[in-house]
């Protein structure tokens, strides 16, 4: 059954019963805003995932420990400009202060209270910045609010990144915001995807846990801009139970319409995270279709989105349908070579491995589309999975060239 | 013990006893050479390695089932500007009548006849081209021999590739030598990366297997470009049997030394289709030290050596260290993050992974070198390994944004 979800437009972070935000420049960065929060009026349920790189930075040390414990956050602070990652004892020794003061603001526990950071890889943190300023952190419920947070937290990020959706759960209306940053699944020395979701929900942490981990598994897990794994990257959601609805489970009637909400929030977060990967013209869609199973879909089509011979020809808007044959053929699947269909958009390219006559002016024009999809039909079951991700471009190579100079 | 390996300067295909080879021009190409092929005066003992791509190209298909079959090839029949791939039936019947035509020239069977093609995907062969030009290959054992070989089996490639080394064995000495073409792992339109060994050791088919797998994991799979592997990917090699040694295997007191003699002629051709990758400008060699098991730092020196963000590293002369760190540890190798040492050269970057005071100046001067050579020193055990790869420009945008047009 088809679970009825809607799109809240204008709605941010704020917009989920009990959360307030603020964001503020402390001098982190050169000039844009660098430190910002989410605070919720009572200690939200709370679930996150994070980075599997071993190299990890110690705000998430902290956080991970923090949400391990207490299951529930009430206020999440977050810096950019300086990733707290490489900064060995001291950084964790920061991060913990942070933590601290975060609390000590709010008059809450620091066990309540989740860190997280995003920046310059191998800088200690610039603490006399940041703790007088996380005093100063005037939290709010309005527009200005939210979008003083989505820029607080971006760092090569052209854009800011937000969605709101709702979903009718127990007739009660449940909504549900994100915010993201990320510009690159990893530009390491100016790290990190962050996602943070809000929620009124009334759901257990371990629910919410299992929830989140399938909506990631769908949509955060499924971009790739440059490879690259960040040592910083994170999603949490907190969850303020203020919808007054029964409390959710897997038994509960509306747990699909609360899966699909939290899915639906985390892809947008996620193809706006792909869309603004560093130098990229083009968000890129690969839908496999009729894999033996879901899993198998998915790493099909990130081969293939993450090829960069696939990506250069997006760029290029040249239809150079081999290449997209031969990252299927790499990606670990056993796939049968003789049996693929493949179009770009509406123009079928190749039927049964062999290619089909196509207008190519066609195929151009419909590849300088700002979103372009691939479908790829491999005919092996009937499970079907996406990836996202974008155009590799001259403006690629020159963000990462000249990084830090 | 070190064997004793020296290098034949001008050393080629033909320098092996009983080698032949020759060039020319039958218009598969514009205008540059694209037939060749490698002709030994009696059936010599093959072993090869093909591409893991579910996607194999026919020549493969073809190859694989005749050295399977026979263990002995007498001819190498390449042709580049058409890959024979994502061509159905046909393909497969193009590339046996490829391999016909070469045994009919030669007078020998078609079952000691292997076929390579590199060049565009998913075109039938032009086989009016091909076949009446296989007649016209006058082979000889001449530097131009060798040298028409070599121009014949490039696409994109910038330079010839080919190596020639020797080694006593029994007091006699052995000679190897190969050339190679690539500039990718993979250019899946004009795909390819080939290798061709030629010796005139004494040994059998199995043994030569064996020693090939090993060189060829050590080496070939140890260089990626932009991590795309092709359809039509092999390496072949063939032995003589001139030398007149005891014939080799794993129990022969001089087995180190021919397999040593394997690897390093594996090894430069490798280098050289790293260093001649799309648009590159740099040779990268990333050497891990002190690792679990040489896998493991073969693992972490490919995960660091094809990282986009490590390659425009390179390419912008920046010595961004947090890049390598984060490539080392999302390599899937469990790593102590806090034990790591790393340098650029000879300029120490790093130690016990916190950032060491050392001259910005200094590593940019050394980054600008043609080879680059990274050190990253985990301190988990005491294997070593090596990758190579090469520095990410706006030329392989260029290249691959613009490939058929």
């Amino acid at each position: 059954m088809k679970q009825e979800i809607e799109k809240i437009e204008h709605g941010t972070i704020v917009t989920p019963k009990g959360f307030h935000a603020a964001g503020l420049y402390s001098g982190v960065k050169r000039k844009r805003k660098d430190l910002g929060v989410i605070y919720c009026e009572k200690p939200a349920n709370a679930a996150a995932v994070y980075t599997l790189n071993k190299i990890v930075a110690a705000p998430i040390t902290v956080t991970k420990a923090t949400v391990n414990q207490s299951k529930q956050i009430q206020a999440v602070i977050v810096n950019s400009g300086n990733a707290n990652a490489c900064t060995g004892a001291q950084g964790e020794k920061d991060a913990y202060a942070m933590q601290a003061a975060t609390a000590k603001k709010f008059g809450i526990d620091k066990g309540n209270v989740a860190v997280a950071s995003t920046g310059i890889i191998g800088l200690q943190m610039p603490m006399d910045n940041i703790i007088p300023h996380i005093e100063k952190l005037d939290i709010g419920q309005t527009a200005e609010h939210a979008d003083a947070f989505e820029e607080s937290i971006l760092t090569t990020d052209t854009f800011q990144k937000s969605t709101c959706y709702k979903a009718i759960i127990n007739g009660k209306t449940v909504t549900m915001a994100g915010a993201a940053k990320g510009s690159g699944m990893i530009e390491p020395n100016m790290g990190t995807m962050l996602g943070f979701i809000t929620t009124d929900a009334v759901i257990a942490p371990e629910w919410l846990d299992i929830a989140l981990k399938e909506a990631v598994n769908n949509t955060f897990n499924c971009i790739t801009v440059d490879g690259d794994t960040s040592t910083n990257d994170m999603v949490i959601v907190l969850a303020s139970e203020l919808a007054e609805h029964d409390t959710l489970t897997k038994d509960h009637p509306d747990w699909d319409a609360f899966v699909q909400l939290l899915r639906q929030v985390s892809e947008d977060l996620a193809k706006q995270i792909a869309r603004d990967g560093e130098g990229a013209t083009k968000l890129i869609e690969v839908e496999v279709k009729n894999a033996e199973t879901t899993d198998d879909a998915k790493m099909i089509a990130k081969s293939i989105v993450g090829s960069s011979l696939v990506k250069t020809m997006v760029f290029g808007t040249d239809a150079n349908w081999g290449r997209v044959i031969a990252a299927a053929g790499y990606s670990g699947i056993d796939i049968n070579p003789n049996t693929i269909d493949m179009a770009v958009g509406p123009i079928t390219l190749l039927e049964n491995s062999e290619p089909v006559n196509f207008s190519e002016e066609e195929a151009t024009a419909y590849l300088e589309n700002d979103t372009v999809k691939i479908i790829v039909d491999v005919k092996l079951g009937d499970q079907d999975g996406k990836a996202w991700g974008c155009d590799l471009t001259y403006d690629y190579v020159k963000i990462n060239a000249s990084y830090r100079t």
